[in-house]
């Protein structure tokens, strides 16, 4: 699987544990203090230099870099992390946080006069967005006709914000789950109170707000070791976390069936313990995109910053 | 994706419109013939040295070369089509063709005293079976010593069965589909009288005996123009196949949800009325390996010859 995951050691330092991630829409903030600086920026108002004035003062590349002062090891000589439209130095009126920047949300994100688009996912439906991957493309290039039109950025920020110590993904992901009390940064594990995998199931798509998903496992059977690989960390990644911590639930985003699926069913047919879930792709790793918002905001001052979750895109039948 | 698919022209001779594969099991018929053949083989008999005598003359070379002899083109100097387990010169008592040669179709194949497997897809859970893939892989070395124990061959026959003509899984699934009226070898598209998409799923569900799909498209929207890639094709063959001949529906059996699944999103939000299903890897392309047992079955008379459905992994949560 060409999706690079990088599962790095959560540090969790002073967030109140067990907390659900609250979906906290910086806008009302952001737009007061935008109107602060307004004040401000008023004319022959003195204003200081060294005051960063808040409103339009952001370009993309000046926030591009300010997210990689954070990032151990950045830039990266190889990343997927580019622009994958509008410019670097286009001025930012707003930000929109989403795993996928789908046509909805380019839209809703014009709607609320927000231009740049952070999306941990590709834009162009294939890893590097590649956009001859499939020549003569109408649905790309609509789309890229949209983002013109609006005159809309996009990022992705996929590589780094694994790459965050902790992990963006995995700590959102944790955050939302309400396990940041069970998690411990030396361990691969996640360790709960025991519970029924069918108990586990309804915890899950209670908190991380998910519909459905598919299970390989017997829903009566209790579990405490938790495997947390959101998205779509490639069977030999997800194979191989399950070989060596031999956990009683693997959680994943997404997988190749005749990889990590069947693993886990043979594994069971000889008469392993270990269940699966599939999460679903996006709204396993959503929450670490919601908390980009978090952790973004407070670095921004004045700048409206939301998050638009791209949501499932199936109905199950 | 490494999981190559090629949709070759099916070519439809002679075969009952229609009719829905019928999941024949060769077994009473093989089982006489191999009674027939035991009395003939009685020692000082007289039996003829040019009557292929059929109770244990076939090997797995054997069998495999009768196979080949049908794919244009074979044998390839690249495919994945290799012994995975047991050996060539091994003589065959006895067939099973299943999707995943799985623990418990090892298990079922060895109670009917089979001791050859034809599997569509790999054995060790990674496109080219490389036991190293995952290092010290318990259930992998678990599943070698069961063959091992039960003396069971298994074959891969993925790349070739595809460049049958027709396409062996393509053939199958449309028989079973029922759609082989609505079929026209230089056509791509499956061209149904109109239904809705909610009557296409429940269709599916009855003729393909699976329980539950992934969707995305409106239910009401009437469809005709069927694109049909079972298995997984990967996106690019996917979006181009829905870019070049914008199918009403696209049904897959596996996607990449960043790719194919964001690219229909994006299309409908974009005002196309292209829906896709995802039927899942495994019941996808079972028919084909049903088909295969009608297919083979003539060419080894005597020989038991079944197909064992490794159906779908998942429970759906």
């Amino acid at each position: 699987m060409i999706n690079q995951y990088t599962m790095v050691p959560l540090h969790i330092d002073g967030d109140e544990p067990g907390a659900l991630l609250e979906r906290r829409s910086f806008l009302a903030a952001a737009l007061k203090a935008a109107g602060a600086a307004a004040l401000l920026a008023l004319p022959g108002k003195g204003l200081t230099t060294d005051l960063h004035p808040p409103e339009t003062t952001y370009t993309v590349q000046e926030i591009i870099d300010l997210i990689l002062k954070e990032i151990p090891g950045a830039p990266f000589a190889h990343t997927v992390d580019t622009i994958k439209s509008g410019n670097a130095g286009q001025k930012v009126t707003g930000i929109v946080t989403t795993m996928f920047a789908t046509i909805k949300v380019i839209e809703d994100a014009a709607g609320m006069n927000a231009n740049f688009i952070i999306a941990h996912e590709p834009t162009f439906y294939n890893h590097e967005d590649d956009i001859h991957w499939v020549l003569h493309n109408e649905v790309l290039k609509k789309k890229q006709d949209l983002l013109q039109q609006h005159q809309i950025a996009i990022w992705r920020f996929h590589d780094y914000w694994h790459s965050h110590l902790p992990d963006g993904i995995g700590y959102g992901v944790l955050k939302m789950a309400g396990w940041l009390p069970y998690y411990q940064p030396d361990k691969k594990m996640v360790q709960l109170p025991p519970l029924s995998l069918k108990e586990l199931l309804l915890q899950l798509k209670k908190n991380l707000a998910i519909n459905h998903m598919r299970v390989i496992g017997d829903p009566d059977q209790i579990c405490e070791r938790i495997a947390l690989l959101p998205g779509a960390a490639g069977g030999q990644r997800q194979i191989l976390l399950a070989e060596n911590e031999k956990p009683d639930v693997l959680i994943v985003g997404e997988v190749h069936e005749w990889e990590t699926a069947e693993y886990i069913r043979d594994a069971r047919q000889l008469g392993s313990k270990i269940s699966l879930i599939v999460l679903g792709h996006g709204v396993s790793e959503e929450p670490g995109m919601a908390w980009l918002v978090e952790w973004l905001g407070p670095k921004l001052p004045g700048l409206p910053i939301n998050h638009l979750a791209s949501g499932d895109p199936f109905i199950w039948a």
